[in-house]
């Protein structure tokens, strides 16, 4: 009974379109197991550490954009996977997450892998439900079939995001002789279909009456998937001067010609009131630029964030409108209404970004080397098209100073939660999905922390991994407060003294250390040929010396 | 004005006798781990990995009786303790977590490292507070005060367990130019008073009146600490034949008559009959024979629970009573009441023990080499006193079986959620806070799931590891279900290919892999020998043989 249950929530799933199931062992979720492989049209991994299977479940879903299944069970295995789970829910990453547990009786009874489940994940799910424990009603059935449709539906809509459901077994978990679990059964599937919100012409009219107002526009995309169509609109807009594009590293407008130095620009600008905007206008989610995000507060601008439904953040403290439309939509109206904006500010802040452009590689040929260093030469190197995977906390901030990825290269980085704990597994989801390169530049720290993510049976032949060694974290000695303390070393930066030679062999990576610039230049091309099984350079630096390099550079920008 | 608060906090934890801190990096809670490292009378640890941290300060408050605590930054650091959150709870382990968070403005508003860490533990933590988030009223300050008192001491309260407090900060969050904390300000400090529930004599009179229905009587004591009074009644009473004493693995009985062989003598006792009791007396937590749980449900016994307050589960369907004293108390009186037993309910059960005690010798002896042998020559050669750590799945279970561990050896297992998750850390968490050898077995899925367990810069000369690697949860060949799909392998067993050396290296363990029983033998002695540095045995073994070679073993006790 619970098999064939458990058999039509894969088929309802299966007819969702997903496909890919990430299982973690255990004897309690057996029947999902089950079900998940038996079933023609999944794709089951198995993954033993919860929490990597998490990470990597999003890394899958984030590039696949449906939800991904996991599969863990009793016990505290759910809460392995909270860490994804969070990270997932604030990047709207869609994911499909079904915990086995005790039925509902034995609950609090001292029986082994028995936690609270139900809700477990409390405020980082979309919705979180709990299966009927039974089916012998066919309402308990029809129950089943309508939580599997909402979850799914649920983790497909806007904002998409992780939903839960908690799943209480009784045994047998197994089948018994000759028992087989039949996926050709009829099961209810409920389809939402997508609809798209428009303004009418007297409110676009409106729109232009009110932009009338505002003569220095800024276009703040925040994180997104690329998006070519949107882009191309982008690179109009800015190159007709109608408003400012910053091209935040994580909003993957890579190769428009924005302004993509924002951290460098505003921390060196020479005039800064002649950039002051009067009107900010975004879309996306988060953005990574710091420098970029506190200059915006202490603006005197308002900001309509265009986004079509659902809850608007105020990043900047100055949100005033929020404007319920595709950003497609409301961009390729602007591109072509009759607003006339004030020439000189888009001059200025296209001035300010070819200054930080053309001091840029004199600046860096001039460093020494350290890691700020060895991330320039790596973007350089990045094969086009792949996708690049940032860690928190340091490599996704060099490579946003930096702003020089190529124009066919994704960006991809945790910053949902900005945390360190699932960078590796988020690259191997990544890499599981597609034949194409799959760059992971991280630090030591992230790298070490998330080490299970490789301790699988998969190959990923398309991994790329530079690890940025400076035994410590390298942000804590960049930071004003900590780097003048006497617990600096043992407390903040947490020496660790590991290097990724013996991971490598662990795993069966290639292995490449580097300790130079000229041997990081002569490696680099190799590194990204194809192989067949994943390749590390690992960059050894100091970090009172990265230190001391970053601020050289950005002196040399002024 | 944060500072100083948070060094109250410090004050208020230190004069409830807390004095152990485990901190994990970060800047967000910088003013928690200056006031922690700060605080004279501090111990504090850096472990980088929370998942980690937080089973290691469990693994400190478990041997100390006494909260150990948390720190950690903002995000989804927090996140990373639940599954040791979890698994204090329900094994009733004080801890104090210590979460920083953004100020309540900032959630939600996509800054880095924010998530909604309120309550973030659910219902696996005895409460949740919030501090305030900022002191101008004196007020505020009163009510950090409070709840600091109030967090403390409901973590010591029975059942002891984890407190958590979210700590919102606001910059700056390091001292600036001479600033430093002050912990000789006035703190209000709440002490709770313990005080012991007792029954009158009319009460026990009543008691001993019911008593007397009852002619075979079994004592079932769970997980609970060495407790050597309570050791010496349990003993009489079993020698008495009062009633007969079952004295399961954690419930650190090892030395007394009682019968240790639960799961063994159930599974091929000749007159089942002969053996069922009629009233059950319990105490302490979970037990871990599965044979004997499952009996004592099917039993027609009623249950008695000692227990002093709270929640009582009923983990064999039979319980009818909780006594709310000591168990103590109530067996000091029930060694002497009046009541007479049946004497041949105890001969049955001693004789069904005395045939397994007999006959498990020679068993042993006949077995092929293999995990279950090797846990037998390790129990055999566990120094005295010291401490065992037996971790899930089966190393827990097999020692269970063997049940011989010597009495000046205190057993731990996480058994309040059973999970795998972080058995490493929990024994380098006890091995800090003794000099005693500490020793773990477990399996290899447990052993590399929490290898970021030694990932740190604190030396654990005494912790000894016998690690069974039989590349695979081998618990899955066991059971009837699974062994029979076609799936196991891949699905169920989880193959993996890692062995402990290369982990050995890198953090300088000494390393001794061992293939066959004689070398076992020949390295045991020195093994536990005192030195500078950890050691790790590993036992390399075949999942099917030993799944072949326990059913031949129990073959050889009936």
């Amino acid at each position: 009974m619970i098999l064939q249950a458990i058999s039509d929530l894969v088929s309802i799933a299966a007819r969702h379109g997903i496909r890919e199931a990430i299982l973690s062992p255990g004897s309690r979720c057996a029947p999902l197991s089950i079900g998940f492989i038996r079933h023609p049209q999944f794709h089951c991994r198995t993954i033993s550490d919860e929490r990597s299977a998490g990470f990597i479940a999003m890394g899958m879903a984030q590039q696949l954009d449906r939800p991904v299944v996991m599969v863990c069970t009793s016990g505290s295995a759910a809460y392995n996977y909270a860490p994804s789970v969070a990270e997932a829910y604030f990047q709207q990453i869609p994911l499909l997450i079904l915990t086995a547990d005790r039925p509902p009786e034995w609950i609090d009874q001292w029986d082994g892998q028995t936690i609270r489940q139900a809700g477990i994940f409390g405020n980082h799910v979309k919705k979180s439900f709990v299966l009927p424990d039974s089916f012998e009603h066919a309402d308990k059935v029809w129950h089943l079939h309508r939580i599997i449709n909402e979850a799914i539906n649920e983790a497909n809509r806007f904002p998409k995001g992780p939903v839960h459901v908690n799943i209480p077994l009784r045994e047998p978990f197994y089948p018994t002789g000759g028992e087989d679990v039949d996926f050709s059964r009829w099961v209810q599937v409920i389809d939402d279909t997508p609809s798209r919100p428009i303004f009418s012409n007297t409110h676009w009219d409106g729109l232009a009456a009110e932009l009338n107002k505002f003569q220095h526009i800024l276009i703040v995309p925040g994180q997104q998937k690329p998006a070519p169509e949107l882009k191309l609109i982008l690179q109009e807009i800015h190159q007709s001067h109608r408003a400012v594009v910053i091209t935040d590293l994580i909003s993957n407008l890579q190769g428009t010609q924005g302004i993509r130095h924002p951290d460098f620009l505003l921390q060196t600008a020479s005039d800064r009131e002649a950039i002051n905007p009067d009107l900010i206008i975004s879309f996306g989610k988060s953005i990574l630029s710091k420098a970029l995000k506190q200059y915006l507060r202490s603006s005197e601008a308002e900001q309509w964030h265009l986004q079509c439904q659902g809850y608007v953040p105020d990043p900047f403290q100055r949100l005033r409108k929020v404007l319920p439309v595709e950003p497609i939509d409301f961009l390729t109206w602007f591109r072509s209404c009759s607003h006339t904006p004030a020439k000189a500010f888009a001059s200025k802040w296209n001035s300010e970004e070819s200054r930080i452009r053309e001091k840029l590689p004199n600046a860096m040929k001039m460093a020494d080397f350290g890691e700020f260093k060895a991330i320039y030469h790596c973007l350089a190197h990045l094969p086009s098209p792949s996708k690049l995977h940032l860690a928190n906390s340091m490599a996704v901030r060099y490579a946003s100073f930096l702003s020089m990825v190529p124009e066919d290269v994704e960006v991809i980085a945790n910053r949902g939660t900005s945390g360190i704990d699932g960078s590796n597994s988020t690259a191997v989801g990544c890499a599981l999905t597609t034949k194409e390169q799959v760059t992971l530049i991280t630090g030591d720290l992230a790298f070490f922390y998330d080490r299970n993510a490789f301790w699988h049976n998969y190959d990923v032949p398309n991994l790329r991994i530079i690890v940025l060694n400076n035994h410590a974290g390298g942000i804590f000695r960049l930071i004003e407060g900590p780097s003048r303390l006497p617990e600096l070393e043992e407390f903040f930066e947490t020496k660790q003294a590991l290097t990724a030679q013996s991971l490598a062999m662990e795993f069966n990576f290639e292995y490449l250390p580097v300790h130079r610039e000229d041997s990081l230049l002569n490696t680099l091309p190799e590194f990204f040929q194809h192989s067949i099984r994943p390749k590390i350079i690992e960059v050894f630096s100091s970090s009172p010396e990265n230190a001391r390099i970053i601020k050289e550079i950005k002196a040399g920008l002024t």
